[in-house]
């Protein structure tokens, strides 16, 4: 966190596109008999014989998405790379290839794109992905992230936002709000920090949602999971922008209702005890808090048995009918419309 | 070029992410067998059967790559395309999919994004690809574009940077030159319009190298005429940073050397009037320029009969052993090294 400013320079004007290209990507290995030529040409090959391709892109942004004062660059490429790979494991889909483009302004020296693309690279073999292509530019201001996220599926396995039916069971894996009460330690810190730049921050008692923010996980482990107790949901998608948000778009686009239950929802003691210490209502840090990557789907009720008791995963409500519409059951027993108060990246 | 003030102005905060990306794609059809699914999920699934896929991404940033005071949004959108489905058409293969994520300050109002995407569509329905995804989000200053291009090819008509032999002819399409003398006339056309505002340009001599930059033409059609020809291309490359950046390219992909033949590098009568009056000099201009987006490629010598005579093919040169060099040979007989003096986005 403490920014090092001895730390060796070398611009990257010394390098050139190519050469910088070259040198950040000269450690990834390929791994993937599907990926036929990677890096080095005008474009990447891939071949999936008879499965389908699923490709998800995103778009990170300095100051909109990531504040690099909390967020160390190897974090931010991990980061990076984890958002676009839970799009391919929310399709219900093994994840196979990534290309990664970046826009540095010049206050970026090589060995900050060299900590970007080690965090990068890590993502790339704890999740068995090869990286393929990308491009690095310049930007008048700050960084910029684009990647591409490309997998593979068998048609039959292919699992859309669009598939649930009234009664299926809604379900969550993992736990809910530990990246968003991380990121309010996090912007603490800083605040403290900018007053008093000697000040050390002790973030012991917080390492599990402060690394929930810096270092999420996609959850590349359920779809296996899923695939071993051969439940096939019928809904997924994962959750980025908050479990309300995510919600409604599985009701909209399966054309169903949805009662969640309040006291369901899975929350980690330290996210209960932050809600606390930060007077936050931790129900409405989970419904709107974002960034948890976490897997939200659902299942034809005669899967209950094969996903009970499983600790990896929670069931949250159900799905009904269009016209009762999508509400949360709260501990009073009161029912209150959802509404997507997720994150959205055009209000300030 | 000249900017109305008085245009219609919706800020985007109104629409939100969601409500702008389904407003600006609502008119994109899907025309590809093998789009599964498009936009409107965490991903986008494909099918190429037994055919590879072929992928390519780049990222486009506002004062570097373009500048708004010459390059209409609608240009810009369709340029953006081209310049990704020329790396489609580089591999030999055919442009199937687009996936188009963009980053925009508050300066643009929705109409903006509108004439960005009224480029892409031009781009999708002229060349037959399908929008299959994107994001769009904030950004702190400025404009910036990543598109990914996604398309198929056989196996056996993959064509790589690395294939050149000695002997091969090297052959280019179309002519060179234009987009950059485009430039020139546009810069020096701005800079008028600075000092006064109610010049108007008359960039009508000018029109064909004008279009070059502002509105150039992946080309789709040599990918088409080389099949219909059954010329399987050596190796091949597009022309972005100019034509010897692109040479030493297969160059060195190929370990091969190069004489390229001054009097035979293909320029149109507009750019050389054009370099006249800028006092520029024409065969620099083709070999440093850059942005013409035509095709570089090799062929072996027993496919000469086939390509002499095209009017879109003009054979430039010829692959030597790698020991001899790449060497422009000029009018006058010297030989001079050739050195990439193509753009380099970290030099200002």
């Amino acid at each position: 966190m403490i920014e090092d400013k001895n730390q060796k320079r070398t611009s990257l004007e010394q390098l050139g596109e190519f050469g910088l290209i070259e040198h950040l990507t000269k450690d990834f290995a390929i791994s993937h008999e599907s990926t036929i030529k990677g890096i080095g040409d005008d474009a990447a090959i891939l071949d999936y014989k008879n499965r389908k391709t699923v490709l998800s892109t995103d778009l990170l942004v300095e100051g909109v998405h990531f504040d690099l004062a909390y967020m160390p660059l190897k974090h931010l490429g991990y980061k990076a790379a984890m958002v676009n790979l839970s799009d391919i494991y929310s399709m219900n889909a093994i994840a196979t290839q990534l290309t990664v483009s970046v826009a540095v302004s010049n206050r970026f020296p090589l060995e900050a794109l060299e900590d970007l693309y080690a965090g990068i690279e890590l993502a790339t073999k704890g999740y068995n992905v090869d990286l393929i292509g990308g491009d690095t530019t310049s930007s008048k201001t700050g960084l910029l992230i684009s990647i591409t996220a490309i997998g593979s599926i068998e048609e039959k396995d292919i699992t859309y936002r669009s598939g649930a039916k009234p009664n299926d069971l809604l379900v969550v894996s993992g736990d809910l709000g530990g990246a968003y009460m991380g990121l309010q330690v996090l912007e603490r810190e800083n605040e403290v920090f900018k007053v008093n730049p000697n000040s050390q921050p002790d973030l012991e008692p917080y390492s599990y949602i402060v690394e929930r923010q810096l270092k999420p996980e996609a959850r590349k482990d359920i779809v296996e999971i899923l695939e071993k107790l051969e439940v096939k949901p019928t809904s997924m998608i994962d959750i980025s922008d908050g479990l309300s948000s995510e919600i409604l778009h599985l009701c909209k686009e399966s054309n169903v209702g949805c009662d969640l239950y309040e006291d369901k929802i899975p929350l980690d003691p330290t996210v209960i005890a932050a809600c606390e210490e930060f007077k936050m209502d931790s129900t409405l840090v989970a419904l709107s808090g974002g960034e948890d990557y976490e897997l939200l789907f659902t299942v034809d009720q005669k899967d209950f048995e094969k996903i009970k008791g499983n600790p990896h995963l929670t069931v949250i409500g159900f799905m009904t009918d269009k016209d009762q519409g999508a509400h949360l059951v709260t501990r009073g027993e009161t029912k209150i419309p959802l509404k997507a108060q997720g994150w959205n990246s055009f209000e300030e």
